[in-house]
Order: C-alpha cells, then structure tokens, then sequence
C-alpha cells in the first residue's frame, strides 16, 4: 500500500485563489470564540474577521481593539437587523446551541454563508427550521465539527477507504474533558433549553460524528445509558457510555465524560487490522495515529495542526471557489437525530432504532 | 509515584518450597490443551502432567508417547469410575463447556483440585451446581481466565489502585479474533447447549472478567447488541458490542467479534489520567501498557510471558501452600450471571439490571 506519512499535515482541499479572503462576522464571543476561533482566523490563509456580534458592547469593543481589521460591533439586535451587512461575507456562530437558529437565520436573511457550532440547535425541530431556512435563502450552511477537516481524521478515512485494515466490523470511541472547572452551574451548558443536553450532546457528538465521517455512513439504531454523580450535573448526563448500529452489522461503542482527565481515543477493528488514533478530537494536541494491516504496520506522529484553522480555511476557500462546503445541514441533522435517540434511549433504558 | 518496570514479569504470588510438584490429570485434549495446556505444564516449574484423558485413546495415546511423565491415559468413563487416582494431584479442564460440571464433579468426587477453563459451564444452573459440589467436596476451584496471572493486568491492577489515574470514570475493552478459519461449523462452540453461547461467551468474558479483576467491583446492570452476518453464526453472536454499569457511575463500553483480526485493547480513562494495555487478551503476544497521571507518564513494553504457564504455576503454588486459589468458583458465578444477563439484553433489546 503506497502511503505519504506527509500527507498527515496535507490540505487535501485546498485550490489555490487570487480571490480576495473571506470576511467573517464572528457571532458569539464566549471563550471558544475567543481562545480558539479568533486566534485561527488571525492565522488563516483565506479568511479575515471584520464584524464582532455580542451581547456585551463593553466586550466587543475591548476585543476589538486588541484585533486588526475589524470595522463594525454590533449587537445581536443590530446583527439581526442587518446592520454593516456591506463588512462580511460570512458568520461564525458560537452562541449557545439554543440562539443558533435565531443568528443562523439572520444571516441567510442577509444573504451571508454560515459556520455554525456543533450541534445545529439544542432540538430537532429548531435544526430542521435552520437547515430549511439556508436551503431555502440558498446560502451554504457547514456545521463546525472541526475533525472532518483534520488532516489525520482525513488520513484515517482514505486508509480505510482503500482497506488498509479491510472490512471495518468493532469501532471504540472516547472523549473526556474537564469542562466542570471552567463553567459555574449557572452556565447554559447545564439548562436543557439552551444546550439540548451535556455530555452526548456537547462531546458525544465527536465520536459519533467522526465514526459516520470515516465510514461514511450513518447509524441505524442506538443505545446509551447516562450517569450524573457530582451535584451540577443532577438531571443531566455528566458521564455516558452509548452503542451504535451501522449497516453491515458494525457496532461501535464509545464512553464520554465531562469530569474525567483530558483525552480522547477512536479506534476502527477491521477484518484484517485495526486504526486508532489518540488525541483526534483536541483542537491542537499531538495525533498519533497506529495502523496494522496486511500492508501497512506503522506508528505517526504528525505535527499538530490548528484544527480550528484548517477548518476555517476550508470553509472559505471553499466559497472562494464557489463549491459546496461539508459537513452541511443535512449531515448535521442526522446528529441531531441521533443525539435525540440516545437520550431518548438512557431515558427509556432500551435500544432505539432511527427513522429511515 | 514509584513503579518499577521490572515487576511486569515478577510474580507477586510467588513463593519458595521444597513441596513435591502438583501433578495434573489433563482433562480434555482439545487444540487449547495440546498447543497452549501442555506447552505451559512443560515449562512450569511447580507442575507436570501425569495423566491425560481423552474421549479418543488414540489421541491420548499419541501424545503420551510425545511426552514425558505420563503415567496413565484414561477415557472420561475410567476417569469418572476413579482410575489411576493415585496418579495425579489436581485436574486441568478443557472440554466443551456444558461438560464442564460432569468432569469437574468426578474431580471432587476423588478429592482432587481443579482448574476449570472459562466459563465455568454452558449455563448457570450447571455452573451453580458445579461449584456447590467443590465447596461441599471442600476441593480448591479455580477459574482458569488466564489474565488474572498476567504481571501486566496485575501491575494495571496496582496502578489504578494506588491512584495512578485518579477515579476510574470510563472503561472501554475490545477483543477480536478469527475462529471461524479455525473450526468448522459442526463445532461445538456453535451448539448452545455445549458452548452457552459464541462470542460473548467465550470471549466478552475477557474484558469483563479483566474489567472486575482491575476494578475489584462487579457490574450492576448491562446492555448489549448482538450481530450475526455469516451463515455459520447464523442464530449466534458473531460480532457484540456490551455495556456494563460499575458502582459510582463507573460505564464500561466493549466490543468483540470471532470475524475480525486477531487483537484485543483494554483502557481505563479515570479523573486524573489514563491506562491503556494492548495485548492483553493473548496469552503470549507482547504486551504494551501505555499510562499517563499526574506522577507518571511512560510506555512499557515488558518481555512477554507465556500466560498458561504462570496461571499453571500460580495454582500449584498456592496448592503446595495450603492456599486458597483465584479466581475462585463464586467469582466465576458473578460472570456467569452476566454472560447470561447480556444475552437476555440482547434478546429483549433492553438493559438489564443484575441481581443483587
């Protein structure tokens, strides 16, 4: 099997442009915003943040001075409203999930290409209304999953493809953080109307949504059962271990946590090998990356990317070029359906199958 | 924290004599007793093998003359009727599982000690009785799992109880192997009533049993999902993912298939670290344990044992001592109990919660 370590690092996206870079509104300005999208966009290729929306002036502005380029702050009113549209191409919204349908939909009613936060919304319903309102203003709809565009996530999935470990058949999947330290209980992380659920919903969507990147394809039925032991999380899930069924009968299992140490693993076992990666879905820690097939026995330890970078420079050399941008709304709704499953499921105790 | 390497091969259970060696009656002669039994006994330092018992006298025949020290070759009639008693000390069985209890019963009846392989029988029930008439018979019962030998799961073991890894949150356990190449489909391990079940059964009991050997707790509820894809599994669990509820909100998430490349990953994610071991389940491949903590971060890649031959060792040792012997009979119930839970989970699509 013919394989470029180097590759690891690789755009395989990228198509070179004289266009002018794509001007951002950054919707949000929490600290994701602050400490990991912010300082990618400062770094892209592609890309610049011209517009600050928040709910603070104070913030925006403090912000803005520390920030080249940028020419409007706007509150979420004067966003919806359509002020300073003439200053950004697109939005990044990292809102809580529940606010996302209200600023996704302002910006397909300006006509602006969106990068929405994972999840869509903290329901169903309101990610459908999101999905339908960008089809329908014809404006590109990607959702910020940050791993597709991770060269070794990208890496991982051609290796499979071209059956370095053969028929894929068991897939184990982790993700652990420590989020309880940073957020008070106050946080909208732990109210169900703005978050849509906690741990699945905010990091079980990793696995689950890297598992259906690299086999393309999506989950049939699913398990999970939800565990909450400190007082914060009374009534929510602060730990979760889930199943899911994809065709051909292949079962993945995957554990997550908001109150363990900081690490992640996703592993494939396939008829012929097996593909782990550990520390894929951290936006700048060290991949490392193990495959044992037939034709293949190797250990990789790429030098990080931004994964926020990448994934922003993606998205906007995409728009450059005028071409479709993935993962879209309609790859996100499958999440959305099956987070819904899973709770559904932890609540009911019984496996769930999903509407075909 | 100190940790020293060396012990990954040390054993710990180890202690001197000048008692005789325990002599075996090898019951069964199946592949896993020529080619991974006897091998060990061969090597092991406080056994040897005396008698062999077989349903073919040929077979037995044959082997005999290929070893040293046999004193008698019995078929499981003159076993049963108590022949050559005189001839050996304890018994090693390794037949069919649902033939587990009538040659574990003879054993007792003669007064002899006994290391059964794992599960202890195809069914409950059976393996209920089977450990009433070794307690009633006051004959020493050991569950031969194998790893709980293994100086890798007993320093893993160690580790995590003295706080290497903080509080263990989430466990994540696969096994994989490829029996189908190796049996045909007349084989007993496809008949429910010898076998008690395919890949759960036979192999699911290995991170379950390791999971309660590391944690030193057993599970309280289960789920699991079952999948069989090719015509000689067809009824079966050819491929099964399986969840298990640990005191505390402890959520471990496996999978196994007898359909996929021979490998096997154990990893507990706890709140200040993590321990992983790849290897574990094979009884002679290397082993890598990999763990990371506040005090200790490293790689260890310990000369491979032969795991048969340190769990021969262990249980003469302990026997030459007066020693009680573990895994014990009761502790192969708890697993016996599960096994059947997760099939019952399987069958009904829902979890389980176990007996207290």
């Amino acid at each position: 099997m013919e394989f470029d370590p180097d590759s690891f690092s690789a755009r395989d996206w990228e198509r070179p442009t004289d266009a002018d870079p794509i001007r951002f509104a950054m919707v949000g300005l929490g600290w994701w915003t602050r400490e990991q999208a912010i300082p990618a966009v400062e770094d892209a290729d592609y890309c610049t943040m011209t517009v600050l929306v928040s709910s603070s002036t104070e913030k925006a502005a403090d912000l803005a001075a520390d920030l080249e380029g940028i020419e409007e702050t706007l509150t979420y009113e004067e966003y919806a409203d359509g002020a300073a549209t003439d200053a950004y191409d697109a939005v990044y919204v990292c809102t809580p999930n529940g606010l996302h349908r209200d600023n996704v939909e302002a910006a397909a009613t300006h006509d602006k290409a969106v990068l929405c936060e994972k999840p869509l919304e903290a329901t169903v319903e309101d990610a459908r209304a999101t999905v339908d309102t960008c089809q329908e203003a014809d404006v590109p709809l990607m959702v910020a999953y940050r791993v597709q565009t991770e060269p070794a996530a990208r890496r991982a999935r051609e290796l499979i493809r071209d059956g370095a470990i053969g028929d894929v058949v068991s897939i184990l999947g982790h993700m652990s953080d420590t989020i309880l330290d940073s957020v008070d209980e106050t946080s909208w992380r732990f109210d169900p109307d703005l978050s849509g659920g906690t741990t699945i919903n905010d990091i079980g969507i990793y696995p689950l949504n890297t598992i259906r990147f690299v086999l393309e394809e999506d989950p049939q039925a699913v398990y999970a059962r939800t565990e909450s032991e400190q007082s914060a999380y009374e009534g929510t899930d602060e730990h979760a271990a889930f199943q899911l069924e994809f065709p051909d009968g292949k079962l993945a299992s995957c554990t997550v946590t908001h109150s363990a140490a900081v690490t992640s693993s996703l592993r494939f076992v396939g008829t012929e090998g097996e593909l782990s990666i550990e520390g894929l879905f951290f936006p700048n820690t060290r991949k490392v990356l193990r495959v044992s097939g037939p034709d293949i026995e190797s250990e990789y330890r790429p030098e990080p990317v931004d994964q926020m970078r990448e994934e922003f420079d993606y998205f906007a050399n995409r728009l450059q070029h005028g071409l479709d941008v993935e993962p879209d709304g309609e790859h996100g709704m499958v999440d959305m359906r099956v987070v819904r499953a899973l709770y559904d499921s932890a609540e009911q105790e019984r496996r769930v199958e999903l509407d075909r």
